[in-house]
C-alpha cells in the first residue's frame, strides 16, 4: 500500500479528529450520565407530523422529492424560509437564501468561499468548536476577542480590528454566535449588536451570524438579528432546522447578499451538487402548514424545565464560596460552568468519568488555548432525573478536586 | 458593502459555475428536447416502497432517523452496503465504508484529503466534469490520459506516470470512471483493469474508482471491480444510490482501507457532521428487504429500451459517410457522439437550441481543452418519442453545419 501519511493533503493535516469525539468515546459506559452531547431531545421531534407530511410529499411530489434539485435549494423551501426570516425582521427574497445540508455545511461553505491560508478571523472567546474546525481546514488564523455575559466586548473587537488594519492583514470576517451561544449560553445585547454592525462597516469586514438556537428563547425579549440591523449587506446569517425541527433531515440555510449566495452556490455544487429534495419538501410543507410556531413552543417548554432543573441542581449541589459560577441562559441547549482558576476541568475529566458523569472540557472552545477552568453542560438531552443525579456526581468530583488542591 | 471580489478565497476563484449549468439555462424553452441532463428517469424511482419504508422507519426508529448520527454513517446501512459490495467481489467490513451525502461529496472528500495545490492527477480523456470540478477546487493539475473504447490506454498511463516520477512530481491518484463512463459510455476491459491495478502498485499511486452506473448493465458480462482486483489497499471506490434508488435522498458511499476511511470521516465531520439518518435508514431497509435487485432490473429494462431507441434514431437520422460515430454503450445513462474533426459542437450548440434540442458539449469533459467535435447525449430522462424527435432535430442541425462547412 502507498504511504498514506506522505500523501495526505495540508488541508487534511490541519483538521484533527474532534477532541470531543475522542472524549465521548469514553462516555459509552453503562449508567453514564452525559452532559457532553449537543443533541436535541428526541421528545422534541415532531415525528407524527413528519410521517404525515413525508407520505403527502411522496404522494404528490415524488418526481421532485426523489430527483436532483437546484443547488440553491427548492424554491418551495426558500420561499417559506423567506417568510420565516421576515418574522425576524430580515426582509429578503429567495435569491438571498441558499439551502444547505446543515449549518455545519453553511460554515464550511463560508470558509471555503472566503478564507485563504493564514487569513485572520475574529472569533469570540469561547466560540463554537464546529466553526473553529470548519475554518481551520482552510488555514484560518484565529484572533480571540474577549467576551462577557453581554456578548463580544466591542472595545476589544475594535482594538483587534485596528491592529489588524495597521499590520496590513487581510482579515475576512468576524464569526459570531450571538444567541444562546454554544458553549457559553450568552446572548448579545442590542447595544453590542448595533456596535458590531457599525464596526463591520467601518472596518469593511463581513459579520457571520451563526444562530442555530435563536428560536429557542425561554423568556425575555429577543434582541434584533444582526441581519436586521445591517444596511450594507455585510452580514451572512447561518440558520438550521436541526434544533427547531430535526437534525436527522440535515437542513440549514444561509441568508446573504445575492452575489454572496451565488458564490456559495457554486461552491456547494462542487461539494455535493444539491440538498435532499425529499427532506427539503418535508420542511417546506411543515412551514407551509404553519406547524413550526406551536412546535417551537413545545420544545421551549421541554427545555425550559430542563434548564431550570440544571440551574437548581447546581445551586443545590455545588460547593459554596469556592468561586464556582454559571449564568442561567435565557434559551438554547447549554449551560457554561466556570470553576476557580486553579481547577483544571481537562485534568478532572477522567475523574468525572469515574463517577459516571461527562461534560465537554471548555478549553476546546477557546482558540487561545485557555479556558481550562470551564466546562460545557448540555441540558436538552438528559432527563430531569439524570440532570439531578449527574450534577450531584459532578459536584462530588469538583469537591474532591478542591480538597486535593487544598492539601498540596 | 465590502468589495466581495477582493475578499473571495483562492479556492472559490478556482471553481467557476459549471459550464453545463449556464448552457442548461438556455434549454428552458417550451418544446425543448433535452439530452443535456444526467437525470435518472422519474419512472425509475421506487416511490411506493420508499413511502412504505419511510412510514416504517418513523414508526420504529424515529429517535435514530431524526437525530444526529455517527459521521461514518449508521451501522445499519454500512452493514447492508458491505453485503452489497460482497456481491461485487469486494470483501470489506463496515469499518471500510463511509456513507456520504452523494458520490459528489465522496469526490470532494477524496480531493480534500489528498490534493495539495499543483498536485498532478491522472484522469481519462474525457472524464466526469463533476470530478474535475471537485478536484479543481483543491488546486489539482490534470494530466489527461488517452482513452479508447476499452478504457484508459495503459501505455499512455504508464508513460505519463514515468514522466511524473522522473520529474519528481508528487502525483496523488489516478481518477477513473471505469463503468459506462460519463460522458463516453465506455467500460474498461478486465485486461485494462488488471494493468491499472498493477501500475498503481508499481508507481505507488492511489486508484480512485468512481462507479455510479456499474449496476446499470443492460447486457454482457460485468468486468471485475478494481477493488476486487487490488490486493494492496490502493483502490478507493465511490458509489451512489442516486442511479439505482433515488438521487433525492443524497446517499453515496466510499469503500477503502480503514485508515483512509477514518481520515475521510474526520474531513466529513468538518464539512457536514453527518448524513441524514432518515434517508440512511430508508436505504438500509430497502436493502434489508432485498428490494434492490428487482428494482435495478426494472431500471435496466427501462433504460435499455431508451438506449436502443437512441441508437436506432442515430442510425436512422444521422448523415452517412460524414465521419459521425458513436459506440452503443452496454449500460449507464449516456451515449457519446463524435463528429468529424472540423465540426465544432461548442459552436453548433446555439443552432441546436434554435432547433429545440440540447446536448452537453464534449469539450467540458476534456481536461486538455479538446473534444470540440464531441457531445454527450443522455437517454435515461427523455421519453422514447422525445428521443426520436430530438435525434432527428440534432441530425438536421448537423447536416446544416456540414453544408455550411462545405460551402466555405
Amino acid at each position: 500500500m502507498i504511504d498514506l501519511i506522505k500523501n495526505y493533503s495540508i488541508t487534511s493535516r490541519r483538521v484533527k479528529g474532534s477532541a470531543i469525539r475522542e472524549l465521548l468515546k469514553l462516555t459509552n459506559k453503562p449508567d453514564m450520565i452525559s452532559f457532553a452531547g449537543g443533541l436535541p431531545s428526541p421528545e422534541s421531534f415532531p415525528t407524527e407530523s413528519i410521517a404525515e407530511i413525508a407520505a403527502k410529499v411522496l404522494k404528490d411530489k415524488a418526481h421532485i422529492a426523489l430527483q436532483y434539485t437546484e443547488t440553491e435549494g427548492l424554491i418551495e423551501l426558500r420561499e417559506q424560509v423567506a417568510i420565516l426570516m421576515k418574522k425576524d425582521g430580515i426582509h429578503v427574497g429567495a435569491e438571498n437564501i441558499l439551502i444547505t445540508a446543515s449549518s455545519q455545511q453553511a460554515l464550511d461553505l463560508v470558509g471555503r468561499v472566503f478564507i485563504d491560508p493564514t487569513d485572520p478571523l475574529l472569533v469570540e472567546l469561547p466560540t463554537y468548536l464546529g466553526g473553529l474546525q470548519a475554518f481551520t481546514a482552510y488555514g484560518a488564523r484565529f484572533i480571540g476577542v474577549a467576551s462577557d455575559n453581554q456578548g463580544m466586548i466591542m472595545e476589544d473587537l475594535e482594538s483587534k480590528l485596528r491592529k489588524l488594519q495597521l499590520s496590513e492583514e487581510h482579515y475576512k470576517f468576524i464569526y459570531t454566535v450571538p444567541d444562546f451561544q454554544n458553549p457559553s449560553g450568552v446572548t448579545w445585547t442590542n447595544e453590542r449588536r448595533q456596535k458590531a454592525v457599525e464596526l463591520s462597516n467601518r472596518y469593511n469586514v463581513l459579520l457571520i451570524d451563526d444562530s442555530p438556537y435563536r428560536e429557542l428563547r425561554f423568556e425575555g425579549k429577543r434582541p434584533d438579528a444582526l441581519h436586521a440591523i445591517d444596511k450594507e449587506g455585510n452580514v451572512i446569517t447561518c440558520r438550521t432546522f436541526s434544533k427547531i425541527f430535526a437534525p436527522g433531515l440535515r437542513l440549514g440555510w444561509i441568508v446573504g447578499h445575492k452575489n454572496i449566495i451565488a458564490k456559495l452556490s457554486v461552491a456547494k455544487q462542487s461539494v455535493d451538487l444539491c440538498t435532499s429534495g425529499f427532506n427539503q419538501l418535508i420542511a417546506a410543507e411543515f412551514l407551509k402548514q404553519n406547524l413550526l410556531d406551536n412546535h417551537v413552543k413545545k420544545i421551549i417548554d421541554i427545555y425550559r424545565v430542563k434548564r431550570d432543573a440544571m440551574d437548581r441542581a447546581l445551586e443545590k449541589y455545588m460547593p459554596k464560596g469556592e468561586g464556582i459560577s454559571w449564568m442561567k441562559p435565557e434559551g438554547g441547549l447549554f449551560l457554561f460552568l466556570k470553576l476557580p482558576e486553579l481547577l483544571d476541568a481537562d485534568d478532572m475529566f477522567h475523574e468525572a468519568i469515574e463517577k459516571k458523569v461527562a461534560y465537554v472540557i471548555g478549553s476546546v472552545f477557546h482558540c487561545d488555548g485557555k479556558g481550562q477552568n470551564t466546562m460545557r453542560l448540555n441540558f436538552s438531552y438528559p432527563t430531569l432525573e439524570q440532570i439531578d443525579i449527574g450534577i450531584s456526581r459532578l459536584a462530588d468530583t469538583i469537591k474532591e478536586r478542591i480538597v486535593k488542591l487544598k492539601r498540596r
